[in-house]
């Protein structure tokens, strides 16, 4: 489900880059010997690694359609668990039932002043062969969209975000018993109509401008990678921000006979019609609009001159789905560990998508069962895992992350408990390692990704990020630690991350494959061999990354974290909060200034609509020392921690009896930052530092309830959110301490 | 010729605030009693002023053809003079001959993979009366480019700027022997095909993009304001940052019998063909060209993905010019002053158009009109200036500047012993005031603008651009003076400012009129009355504003320039100049380290042409010092004098004698800022603060010796021209150092 847009691969590069040597030095969590010994593992590791496995594997997985509830989707569940039999390992696929409607009906019409009725269907082309076959396919739709049959005047409201509503407003345009046609872009979709709703639209419809996902990206496919004017963006507007998973059993399995919620219970289901178009659906819609001309920003790629609206363009969209419950296949893998079988690494990808999904998801699951096919020869070859490993296969992904969610819900206790990691995967192309999760593992990954070698360049793929960092945004020269990204949501991390707090990465490679099939059906073989990642190179590199970190992860001595990382990165998290208040707070001033004054009005255009901004209660100075000395406790614990810990592998290492008392801790230490309370009116979201935002959908916000108080002015939420944000870094460094008093002991 | 887009204006405006009461206060240069009398004039003027005027004689000006020669022309600059004469000016028509191309042939063709011939025509739309008068009318083209007949491949070069061809060297494509497509923007339209031949191209396509002149502003002519798919923008390409004024006559008047360069021998004169052509001509040409997608900045808002080429658009184009010599027919009107008959306050528009030209110039040329109209009634009803007020009504601007610099160039010698100031305008929007000119007359123009009232809002027009600048830019609120800008060039300005360094002001309203008519047959009566500045308002507003700089810059006891606000600029540029060497040298020390390092490589897409950066010399350290202290005295001196002027003037007055003597220095004070030296390779721009910018074109550099030898990375020029600018303000802090002498004086 993770969308990553990039360039478009046509030809062979001339490579003039030595190849790099990789790095001999230390591996946290191993002593010099077992750095040796994990080092010769991943070389036969390296070599088992076969592109070929990855392009048969796809062209199977992605040959019919893929979607939940679909016959080709339990065939590849069976397929998938077979294979993995076949390797050694301990399967079992866990089903669960869970809400998925389907479209009954759909159409959209322009009624006035011209008529027009939108096609909703994507073209076969004799250029990508699965693109014929119709037959069991879900048209274009958005999962969880209320039924519906409504008609009014449309209003154009840009990527239909908070902001945009507030320039709606400044033009005295109210979406109220409004149809609101929306732009793909600058938030996850399904913030959309929900934020829509909440204005009083009455419906939604989301398109693909060509600006940002079409023609004026590059050449449309399939003379290009690009998304041609008839293709469509399927996908999910189910509130997942509230919760992820199945709408009606939050918090708990969907087992067969779980209770379940009435839908009228959901707090997840959209409450307004939703249907998303191609841009040549779009067009004539658009340009049947009147009102103010868009403001700059607005303006898409289209040929024609935006309008917001509303009217005089009058549309009706009616909508009726089928509300079934479907089985979903959850595939799960075993293989235990011999040292420490109750810590489990976990490491999944989806396998369900909209369409045929040959990039979302099977780009990544090939390399998933390639890595799982290497690791089970290497176990059968006499090496065996010091901790359990299990691959999982999710269904549902698309829809919600069902198949995830509703597994570690229906588990969370004994994953509570054992789960050490969770390693994700999904869309991968050719280009640039992109990591995010955990702060935790970010020294980890570096040290992986300085291991693993770019296929185009022969350096290592951190090295080839580095330059990149370098060239794009003056990185420093020196080889410091590379950041990883903050995890906010968009696939099947979230339930282990935000629910749990079980450390977490998200990883894939991109940025110079993929174009816009994204959801479409022709996210296909054919597209993704030509501009995805063709020869499956980077699906290798994928292989030997995610390979690396479940191999140390299940071998390491002592479980590889480092605090030092997460106690810089979170006081960074902390001066931007403050930053964030104190910016507020100086254009709250200027801004009340500016309508005391009359200035606003004075510089608007007398002969357009204007309505000027009102004044804003002032912003009040927030207490954050609690959470800033927390800050500082932790980084200081987290110093000596991570310097006692080299010093003592570099030397004689960690006793056998000391180590299972580390990793005993070490294993539940994102705990520390799980608050069961969870957020503010989404208890099911618990992890104090990531949060997927309420109003960003994917994108994450750092210390959520803290800074989603200040941003949505609750001033005294965000004093009460500051103080549960403190308290668990308060929690994470005494389970520092906790960690250095086992090294520091002297029995 | 001065380009401003903007707005719409389609209904009238509700208004709400209170009338502003104007100043009573100080006003500079004048006495207590006299700036009293000074507002009584003023008041008298306001009140004669008649917006139905400005409508008539811009039906009149506008009724046909404008162009350099053209039989309307010559009829327009007799019915001035006619109407100036009525008023009871002397007046002259000062008649020069110019160099001036009209075209006998124009042909663009796509000669393969596919074929297409340019339309190169307007049409006729019955919403606009004066678009079917083709008679006599000039077709879309660029005076002064080449003739030739060219076929080659097309590229692509976005605007076709210095950074563009830098865009095109990292994708390993060369101009050299191609044709290149340039869209207008981001410089003068004379830069483009000037760069291009630099680079080897053999011929130039100039043409509107629609993302910046077209459907994507707003709604296309006739519907809306803004260019329809078949406007074209026509104009001079004459390498006037060179020199402007005719390409034959550089430094002389080119009188009927002057010493004349052969074509071959003039330095102005472009060097490849160049024709401009519609959006609807350009998208065809566009969208046959291959090779790398272009980057995202250049992509223009045609619905077609933008390619760079070369090729495999393989384009012909053919251009044939009549190289006539054609008169000129400069209007001048004068009032003799009673008191000082030898200081001229020199005020001026054009009044020759590409076509009709109801905006530009005619919008600015019916407010002088107007103003010298009532100028004339006051004095008949006995009113007399002080000082020699001189209206001009310049012919052949639009070919680059010919009618004014012509006159400049001949009365050279008078003008530097008599002109105190020059007061431009051009076209006239609605919207706010924006001036541009000499900082000595910054204050000058801040109080005549806190005693003209906004139309729209009755507050001053002060008052409403320091909304404007508040809202947009943060700008204080306290009540400072608001900045005016430096000038490059654009307008008839430059002779006086930057040959003779004359005290100029370019002044307009804008902003919130005019659309995409600029330099199209479309530039109409229809158009302006409708989108431009309904009623006339702004150019009341504008008649209020120059009558004002005019009646004061005449009348003041002592010539109202203040020292402070040019020191205070001039000391912000130092800084500017010294952070742009800084930043220089720090980025190319970075930029010298990826390339060492390889980065430029690893970050590239090893699929696309991709040619890393070269080594660049390293960025010394400048001496500034010697400017940096003549600005140093200068402010010290300024503020002295200022002080001191203020004071006296509050109190008892100069005497007349001291008066004559501040004037006499006064009058001539900014030629301290001269360098009769002129800039590296143009000597003909002789001031040392302001110049257009060799590589901008309209676009001023500021210091411009001094930077533009730090841009060129020419070292050694940039200490001498840094040194020649020290130079020049030290003689403008003498300049104030004698002034102050006159005041403390004890005789």
């Amino acid at each position: 489900m993770d969308q990553r847009l990039s360039g478009i691969v046509l030809a062979a590069a001339a490579l003039t880059f030595a190849p790099h040597s990789l790095s001999e030095g230390p591996l946290l969590g191993f002593t010099a010997d077992g750095a040796a010994r994990q080092r010769a593992v991943e070389a036969q590791f390296d070599a088992a690694v076969n592109a070929a496995n990855l392009e048969r594997w796809m062209r199977r997985l992605a040959a019919a359609p893929n979607h939940v509830g679909a016959t080709h989707t339990k065939e590849n569940a069976e397929w998938i668990a077979e294979q993995f039999r076949t390797w050694g390992y301990d399967v079992t696929i866990d089903t669960f039932h869970v809400l998925f409607p389907t479209p009954t009906e759909r159409a959209v019409e322009l009624l006035a002043p011209t008529q027009f009725r939108a096609v909703l269907r994507e073209p076969t082309i004799p250029e990508d062969r699965t693109s014929g076959i119709v037959e069991g396919r879900l048209p274009p739709y958005n999962a969880y969209s209320a039924d519906g049959d409504v008609t009014a005047e449309l209003v154009y409201v840009n990527y239909g975000i908070p902001e945009d509503y507030e320039e709606l407003e400044r033009r005295g345009v109210s979406v109220e018993g409004k149809i609101v046609i929306a732009r793909y872009g600058a938030s996850w979709r399904g913030i959309k109509p929900k934020v829509a709703a909440e204005h009083g639209a009455v419906a939604c419809i989301l398109y693909s401008d060509p600006f940002n996902d079409g023609y004026r990206q590059g050449d449309v496919y399939p003379g290009g990678a690009w998304r041609m004017a008839a293709g469509v963006q399927r996908g999910s507007v189910v509130d997942m921000p509230t919760y992820p998973g199945d709408p009606l059993t939050p918090f708990r399995g969907a087992t067969r006979d779980a209770d379940r919620l009435a839908r009228s219970e959901s707090a997840t289901l959209m409450k307004i019609p939703v249907l998303p178009i191609s841009y040549a659906d779009a067009q004539p819609l658009l340009d049947a609009l009147g009102g103010p001309v868009a403001p700059s920003g607005w303006r898409g790629g289209l040929p024609i001159t935006y309008h917001i609206g509303p009217g005089p363009a009058t549309v009706r969209i009616k909508l009726a789905f089928d509300w079934r419950l479907e089985p979903v296949y959850n595939v799960i893998a075993t293989l235990a560990g011999t040292v420490a079988p109750d810590q489990w690494v976990v490491r999944g990808n989806h396998h369900d998508a909209w369409v045929f999904g040959a990039a979302d998801p099977m780009s990544g699951m090939v390399a998933l069962m390639e890595e799982a096919r290497v690791v089970g020869e290497l176990a059968r070859a006499g090496w065996r895992p010091g901790r359990t490993v299990v691959y999982a296969a999710w269904d549902a992904e698309e829809p919600g992350l069902l198949g995830s969610t509703e597994w570690v819900e229906h588990y969370a206790q004994e994953l509570d408990e054992k789960a050490v990691a969770y390693l994700n995967t999904d869309s991968n192309f050719r280009g640039f390692l992109n990591v995010g999760g955990s702060h935790t593992l970010e020294r980890f990954v570096n040290q992986v990704a300085r291991d693993v070698t770019d296929p185009q360049t022969d350096v290592s793929v951190w090295q080839r990020l580095h330059a990149r960092e370098r060239v794009a945004h003056g990185e420093a020269d020196a080889p410091v630690d590379l950041r990883i990204d903050a995890l906010g949501s968009g696939s099947d991390y979230t339930a282990f991350l935000q629910h749990l707090a079980i450390p977490s990465l998200m990883v894939n490679f991109g940025g110079e494959g993929g174009g816009g099939s994204y959801h479409s059906i022709f996210d296909s073989f054919d597209h993704y061999a030509r501009f995805g990642d063709p020869r499956f190179a980077y699906g290798v590199a994928l292989v030997q990354t995610m390979g690396r970190m479940t191999l140390r992860l299940a071998n390491a001595e002592v479980l590889p974290l480092r605090f030092g990382n997460l106690a810089e990165t979170l006081s960074g998290y902390v001066d931007e909060v403050v930053k964030l208040a104190d910016d507020m707070r100086a254009q709250t001033e200027r801004s009340n200034a500016l309508v005391t004054d009359g200035a606003y009005r004075l510089a608007a255009d007398p002969v357009e609509p204007y309505v000027p901004p009102s004044l804003e209660e002032a912003v009040p100075y927030i207490n954050m020392a609690p959470l800033q000395n927390a800050s500082a406790r932790l980084a200081k614990a987290a110093a000596r921690y991570d310097a006692l810990l080299e010093q003592r592998m570099a030397t004689d290492g960690v006793s056998r009896a000391d180590a299972d008392r580390l990793n005993g801790i070490l294993a539940r230490a994102e705990r520390a930052l799980r608050d069961d309370a969870g957020l503010p009116r989404r208890p099911w979201f618990r992890h104090t530092v990531y949060a997927p935002g309420f109003y960003t959908g994917y994108g994450v916000k750092t210390l959520p309830g803290l800074r989603e108080g200040i941003e949505q002015r609750q001033w005294q939420e965000a004093e009460d959110q500051m103080l549960r944000a403190a308290a668990a870094v308060e929690r994470m460094a005494a389970v520092v301490v906790q960690c250095v008093e086992v090294l520091t002991k002297t029995d």
